[in-house]
Protein backbone atom coordinates (compact mmCIF):
# COMPACT_ATOMS: atom_id res chain seq x y z
CA UNK A 1 0.00 0.00 0.00
CA UNK A 2 1.45 3.48 -0.91
CA UNK A 3 2.52 6.18 1.35
CA UNK A 4 -0.45 8.32 -0.75
CA UNK A 5 -3.13 5.84 0.11
CA UNK A 6 -2.52 5.26 3.57
CA UNK A 7 -2.21 9.29 3.95
CA UNK A 8 -5.77 9.31 2.41
CA UNK A 9 -7.38 6.48 4.58
CA UNK A 10 -6.03 8.12 7.86
CA UNK A 11 -7.78 11.57 6.72
CA UNK A 12 -10.99 9.69 6.03
CA UNK A 13 -10.97 8.38 9.72
CA UNK A 14 -13.58 10.56 11.40
CA UNK A 15 -12.34 12.37 14.71
CA UNK A 16 -13.94 14.67 17.05
CA UNK A 17 -13.18 17.66 15.57
CA UNK A 18 -15.72 16.01 12.01
CA UNK A 19 -18.87 16.35 14.10
CA UNK A 20 -20.94 19.27 13.94
CA UNK A 21 -24.42 19.97 15.11
CA UNK A 22 -27.22 19.28 12.80
CA UNK A 23 -24.62 17.17 10.39
CA UNK A 24 -26.76 13.90 9.26
CA UNK A 25 -25.84 10.91 7.97
CA UNK A 26 -28.06 7.16 7.53
CA UNK A 27 -26.70 3.89 7.47
CA UNK A 28 -28.80 0.95 5.84
CA UNK A 29 -31.02 -0.42 5.29
CA UNK A 30 -30.85 -3.75 6.62
CA UNK A 31 -33.23 -6.90 6.33
CA UNK A 32 -34.13 -8.22 9.56
CA UNK A 33 -35.87 -11.84 9.33
CA UNK A 34 -38.11 -13.15 11.44
CA UNK A 35 -35.28 -16.10 12.71
CA UNK A 36 -32.91 -13.82 13.57
CA UNK A 37 -35.91 -11.75 15.70
CA UNK A 38 -37.16 -15.11 17.48
CA UNK A 39 -33.40 -16.03 18.06
CA UNK A 40 -32.14 -12.89 19.55
CA UNK A 41 -35.48 -13.20 21.63
CA UNK A 42 -35.04 -17.17 22.34
CA UNK A 43 -31.50 -15.87 23.93
CA UNK A 44 -31.78 -12.28 25.89
CA UNK A 45 -35.68 -11.78 26.10
CA UNK A 46 -38.13 -14.40 25.91
CA UNK A 47 -41.40 -12.57 26.44
CA UNK A 48 -44.11 -14.15 24.27
CA UNK A 49 -44.94 -11.56 21.89
CA UNK A 50 -41.24 -12.17 20.77
CA UNK A 51 -40.77 -15.57 20.53
CA UNK A 52 -44.58 -16.53 18.79
CA UNK A 53 -47.21 -15.37 16.06
CA UNK A 54 -50.02 -15.95 18.44
CA UNK A 55 -48.85 -15.04 21.50
CA UNK A 56 -47.95 -11.80 19.59
CA UNK A 57 -51.02 -11.30 17.91
CA UNK A 58 -52.86 -11.58 21.87
CA UNK A 59 -50.41 -8.60 22.65
CA UNK A 60 -50.26 -5.02 22.86
CA UNK A 61 -48.09 -5.55 19.73
CA UNK A 62 -50.57 -6.74 17.41
CA UNK A 63 -48.38 -10.06 16.25
CA UNK A 64 -44.28 -10.96 16.33
CA UNK A 65 -42.35 -8.20 16.97
CA UNK A 66 -38.39 -7.88 17.79
CA UNK A 67 -37.37 -7.08 21.34
CA UNK A 68 -36.84 -3.57 21.68
CA UNK A 69 -33.15 -4.24 22.78
CA UNK A 70 -32.63 -6.12 18.99
CA UNK A 71 -33.05 -2.40 17.99
CA UNK A 72 -30.78 -1.44 19.60
CA UNK A 73 -28.39 -3.77 19.02
CA UNK A 74 -29.25 -3.88 15.20
CA UNK A 75 -28.90 -0.11 15.13
CA UNK A 76 -25.03 -0.68 17.52
CA UNK A 77 -24.03 -2.30 14.55
CA UNK A 78 -25.45 -0.83 11.91
CA UNK A 79 -23.42 2.68 13.53
CA UNK A 80 -20.15 0.51 13.70
CA UNK A 81 -20.44 -0.63 10.03
CA UNK A 82 -21.45 3.16 8.56
CA UNK A 83 -19.31 5.03 11.32
CA UNK A 84 -17.24 4.13 13.50
CA UNK A 85 -15.07 1.74 12.15
CA UNK A 86 -13.24 4.36 10.21
CA UNK A 87 -13.24 6.66 13.59
CA UNK A 88 -11.33 7.55 16.84
CA UNK A 89 -14.77 6.35 18.83
CA UNK A 90 -13.40 5.15 22.29
CA UNK A 91 -17.23 3.95 23.45
CA UNK A 92 -19.69 5.82 25.35
CA UNK A 93 -20.69 6.94 28.51
CA UNK A 94 -24.28 6.10 28.47
CA UNK A 95 -27.49 6.65 26.54
CA UNK A 96 -29.71 9.37 27.57
CA UNK A 97 -33.39 8.15 26.08
CA UNK A 98 -34.46 5.42 24.31
CA UNK A 99 -38.21 5.47 22.77
CA UNK A 100 -39.60 2.46 21.59
CA UNK A 101 -42.48 3.78 18.71
CA UNK A 102 -43.54 0.95 17.38
CA UNK A 103 -42.92 -2.71 16.60
CA UNK A 104 -39.81 -4.25 14.63
CA UNK A 105 -41.98 -6.87 12.28
CA UNK A 106 -40.39 -10.04 10.64
CA UNK A 107 -38.56 -9.29 7.13
CA UNK A 108 -38.60 -5.80 8.21
CA UNK A 109 -35.94 -3.68 6.32
CA UNK A 110 -34.86 -0.87 8.32
CA UNK A 111 -32.70 2.81 8.15
CA UNK A 112 -31.04 4.08 10.82
CA UNK A 113 -30.95 8.01 10.65
CA UNK A 114 -28.44 9.74 12.74
CA UNK A 115 -28.69 13.62 13.76
CA UNK A 116 -25.32 15.20 15.68
CA UNK A 117 -26.87 17.17 18.48
CA UNK A 118 -24.27 18.72 20.16
CA UNK A 119 -20.48 18.40 20.60
CA UNK A 120 -17.96 19.26 23.70
CA UNK A 121 -14.39 19.02 24.76
CA UNK A 122 -14.44 16.58 27.85
CA UNK A 123 -13.45 18.25 30.97
CA UNK A 124 -11.87 15.56 32.46
CA UNK A 125 -9.82 14.12 29.50
CA UNK A 126 -7.56 15.82 27.47
CA UNK A 127 -8.09 15.16 23.81
CA UNK A 128 -11.48 13.28 24.13
CA UNK A 129 -14.80 15.16 22.83
CA UNK A 130 -18.07 14.26 23.03
CA UNK A 131 -20.71 13.72 20.73
CA UNK A 132 -24.30 13.89 21.19
CA UNK A 133 -26.34 12.13 18.99
CA UNK A 134 -30.16 11.70 17.80
CA UNK A 135 -31.04 8.36 16.18
CA UNK A 136 -34.16 7.32 14.62
CA UNK A 137 -34.90 3.94 13.72
CA UNK A 138 -37.25 3.67 10.75
CA UNK A 139 -38.70 0.56 8.52
CA UNK A 140 -39.37 0.33 4.99
CA UNK A 141 -42.90 2.12 5.42
CA UNK A 142 -41.85 4.67 7.12
CA UNK A 143 -42.90 4.04 10.25
CA UNK A 144 -40.57 5.21 13.23
CA UNK A 145 -39.77 2.26 15.36
CA UNK A 146 -37.16 3.40 18.12
CA UNK A 147 -35.71 7.01 18.34
CA UNK A 148 -32.59 7.11 20.95
CA UNK A 149 -30.56 10.08 22.04
CA UNK A 150 -26.69 8.83 23.31
CA UNK A 151 -23.45 10.12 23.34
CA UNK A 152 -20.49 8.74 21.93
CA UNK A 153 -16.58 9.85 22.98
CA UNK A 154 -14.30 10.16 19.99
CA UNK A 155 -10.54 11.02 20.30
CA UNK A 156 -9.63 14.49 18.45
CA UNK A 157 -7.08 14.54 15.45
CA UNK A 158 -4.65 16.62 17.53
CA UNK A 159 -4.27 13.89 20.00
CA UNK A 160 -3.75 10.89 17.31
CA UNK A 161 -0.60 12.61 16.44
CA UNK A 162 -1.47 13.39 13.36
CA UNK A 163 0.51 15.78 10.66
CA UNK A 164 -3.14 16.14 9.00
CA UNK A 165 -4.32 18.17 12.03
CA UNK B 1 -51.34 -30.70 37.21
CA UNK B 2 -54.23 -29.95 40.20
CA UNK B 3 -56.74 -26.97 40.62
CA UNK B 4 -54.64 -26.03 43.47
CA UNK B 5 -51.59 -25.86 41.82
CA UNK B 6 -53.04 -24.19 39.25
CA UNK B 7 -54.48 -21.68 41.10
CA UNK B 8 -51.25 -20.70 43.70
CA UNK B 9 -49.64 -20.63 40.22
CA UNK B 10 -52.41 -17.83 39.16
CA UNK B 11 -52.09 -16.04 42.60
CA UNK B 12 -48.33 -15.76 42.16
CA UNK B 13 -48.19 -14.29 39.12
CA UNK B 14 -47.31 -10.46 39.39
CA UNK B 15 -49.90 -7.68 38.20
CA UNK B 16 -49.54 -4.23 38.27
CA UNK B 17 -50.70 -3.73 41.73
CA UNK B 18 -48.11 -5.80 43.34
CA UNK B 19 -45.44 -3.13 42.45
CA UNK B 20 -44.71 -0.06 45.23
CA UNK B 21 -42.25 1.96 45.40
CA UNK B 22 -38.95 1.06 47.21
CA UNK B 23 -39.53 -1.83 46.39
CA UNK B 24 -36.38 -4.02 45.81
CA UNK B 25 -35.80 -7.23 44.31
CA UNK B 26 -32.82 -8.68 42.95
CA UNK B 27 -31.47 -11.30 40.39
CA UNK B 28 -28.29 -13.39 39.64
CA UNK B 29 -25.59 -14.29 39.84
CA UNK B 30 -25.04 -14.89 35.98
CA UNK B 31 -21.39 -15.53 35.00
CA UNK B 32 -20.20 -13.70 31.75
CA UNK B 33 -17.21 -15.43 30.04
CA UNK B 34 -14.94 -13.99 27.62
CA UNK B 35 -16.44 -16.11 24.37
CA UNK B 36 -19.87 -14.86 25.05
CA UNK B 37 -18.40 -11.29 25.24
CA UNK B 38 -16.07 -11.40 22.62
CA UNK B 39 -19.44 -13.26 20.41
CA UNK B 40 -21.47 -10.55 21.29
CA UNK B 41 -19.71 -8.08 20.24
CA UNK B 42 -18.78 -9.90 17.29
CA UNK B 43 -22.58 -9.59 16.12
CA UNK B 44 -23.82 -6.28 17.51
CA UNK B 45 -20.35 -4.14 18.59
CA UNK B 46 -17.08 -5.63 17.43
CA UNK B 47 -15.06 -2.14 18.55
CA UNK B 48 -11.45 -3.61 19.20
CA UNK B 49 -11.84 -3.26 22.85
CA UNK B 50 -14.92 -5.51 22.96
CA UNK B 51 -13.35 -8.18 20.88
CA UNK B 52 -9.76 -8.28 21.50
CA UNK B 53 -6.98 -8.21 25.17
CA UNK B 54 -4.51 -6.01 23.20
CA UNK B 55 -6.74 -3.51 21.86
CA UNK B 56 -9.01 -3.46 25.30
CA UNK B 57 -5.22 -2.93 26.57
CA UNK B 58 -5.02 0.27 24.39
CA UNK B 59 -8.49 1.33 25.25
CA UNK B 60 -9.92 3.65 27.89
CA UNK B 61 -10.82 0.49 29.17
CA UNK B 62 -7.65 -1.06 29.83
CA UNK B 63 -8.69 -4.27 29.03
CA UNK B 64 -10.94 -6.19 27.12
CA UNK B 65 -14.24 -5.66 28.12
CA UNK B 66 -18.02 -6.34 27.24
CA UNK B 67 -20.28 -4.44 24.78
CA UNK B 68 -22.62 -1.81 27.01
CA UNK B 69 -25.43 -3.23 25.00
CA UNK B 70 -24.39 -6.55 26.45
CA UNK B 71 -24.89 -5.86 29.43
CA UNK B 72 -27.81 -4.56 28.64
CA UNK B 73 -28.79 -7.48 27.00
CA UNK B 74 -28.03 -9.49 30.21
CA UNK B 75 -29.77 -7.43 32.22
CA UNK B 76 -32.99 -8.19 30.68
CA UNK B 77 -32.50 -11.96 30.35
CA UNK B 78 -32.08 -11.34 34.47
CA UNK B 79 -34.91 -9.67 34.96
CA UNK B 80 -37.31 -12.21 32.39
CA UNK B 81 -36.33 -14.79 34.31
CA UNK B 82 -36.49 -13.43 37.58
CA UNK B 83 -39.61 -11.33 37.37
CA UNK B 84 -41.32 -11.18 34.01
CA UNK B 85 -41.99 -14.92 33.18
CA UNK B 86 -44.44 -14.83 35.90
CA UNK B 87 -46.10 -11.61 35.53
CA UNK B 88 -49.01 -9.69 33.38
CA UNK B 89 -45.92 -7.80 31.56
CA UNK B 90 -46.54 -6.16 28.39
CA UNK B 91 -43.74 -4.63 27.51
CA UNK B 92 -42.01 -1.14 27.66
CA UNK B 93 -42.51 2.04 26.06
CA UNK B 94 -38.85 3.11 26.43
CA UNK B 95 -35.32 3.58 29.02
CA UNK B 96 -35.11 6.89 30.63
CA UNK B 97 -31.51 7.10 31.14
CA UNK B 98 -28.35 4.03 31.04
CA UNK B 99 -25.18 4.76 32.74
CA UNK B 100 -22.51 2.62 31.48
CA UNK B 101 -20.14 3.37 34.89
CA UNK B 102 -17.21 0.27 34.66
CA UNK B 103 -16.43 -2.43 31.93
CA UNK B 104 -17.82 -5.80 31.74
CA UNK B 105 -14.66 -8.10 32.22
CA UNK B 106 -14.50 -11.81 31.02
CA UNK B 107 -15.42 -14.00 33.78
CA UNK B 108 -17.70 -11.77 35.88
CA UNK B 109 -20.35 -12.94 37.95
CA UNK B 110 -23.19 -9.86 37.44
CA UNK B 111 -26.29 -9.23 39.93
CA UNK B 112 -28.59 -7.31 39.12
CA UNK B 113 -30.61 -4.96 41.83
CA UNK B 114 -33.72 -3.83 40.69
CA UNK B 115 -36.29 -1.13 42.66
CA UNK B 116 -39.44 0.51 41.72
CA UNK B 117 -39.30 4.27 41.99
CA UNK B 118 -42.91 4.80 40.76
CA UNK B 119 -46.24 3.15 39.62
CA UNK B 120 -49.01 4.85 37.65
CA UNK B 121 -51.93 3.91 35.85
CA UNK B 122 -52.09 4.30 32.25
CA UNK B 123 -54.21 7.31 31.16
CA UNK B 124 -54.49 5.92 27.48
CA UNK B 125 -54.66 2.01 28.17
CA UNK B 126 -57.34 0.95 30.77
CA UNK B 127 -56.49 -2.24 32.76
CA UNK B 128 -52.83 -1.29 32.14
CA UNK B 129 -50.10 0.32 34.66
CA UNK B 130 -46.71 1.74 34.32
CA UNK B 131 -44.05 0.69 37.01
CA UNK B 132 -40.25 2.73 36.49
CA UNK B 133 -37.71 0.78 37.52
CA UNK B 134 -34.05 1.73 39.12
CA UNK B 135 -31.62 -1.02 37.93
CA UNK B 136 -27.77 -1.48 39.02
CA UNK B 137 -26.02 -4.00 37.59
CA UNK B 138 -22.89 -4.66 40.07
CA UNK B 139 -20.22 -7.60 39.64
CA UNK B 140 -18.57 -10.15 42.32
CA UNK B 141 -15.97 -7.48 43.56
CA UNK B 142 -19.31 -4.94 44.22
CA UNK B 143 -18.21 -2.54 41.32
CA UNK B 144 -21.10 -1.19 39.58
CA UNK B 145 -21.20 -1.98 36.19
CA UNK B 146 -24.06 0.31 34.68
CA UNK B 147 -27.70 1.67 35.88
CA UNK B 148 -30.53 2.06 34.09
CA UNK B 149 -33.75 3.81 34.52
CA UNK B 150 -37.07 2.03 32.60
CA UNK B 151 -40.28 1.48 32.41
CA UNK B 152 -42.60 -1.19 32.16
CA UNK B 153 -46.40 -1.98 31.46
CA UNK B 154 -48.29 -4.32 33.52
CA UNK B 155 -51.35 -5.68 33.67
CA UNK B 156 -53.75 -4.91 36.30
CA UNK B 157 -55.38 -7.98 37.79
CA UNK B 158 -58.90 -6.84 37.71
CA UNK B 159 -58.40 -6.38 33.97
CA UNK B 160 -56.94 -10.10 33.73
CA UNK B 161 -60.48 -11.06 35.15
CA UNK B 162 -59.14 -12.94 38.15
CA UNK B 163 -61.35 -13.57 41.12
CA UNK B 164 -58.65 -12.91 43.66
CA UNK B 165 -58.45 -9.28 42.73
Amino acid sequence: MSEHTLSKRSLSKRSFEDFHPGMEMSFGPRLVTRDEIVAFAAEFDPQPMHMDEDAGRRSMLRGLAGSGWHTCCLLMRMVFDGLLVQSSAMGSPGVDEIDWRAPLRPDSSITVRMRVMETRASRSRPGVGLVKFHFDVVDQTGTQIMTMIATLMFGMRVALGSAAS
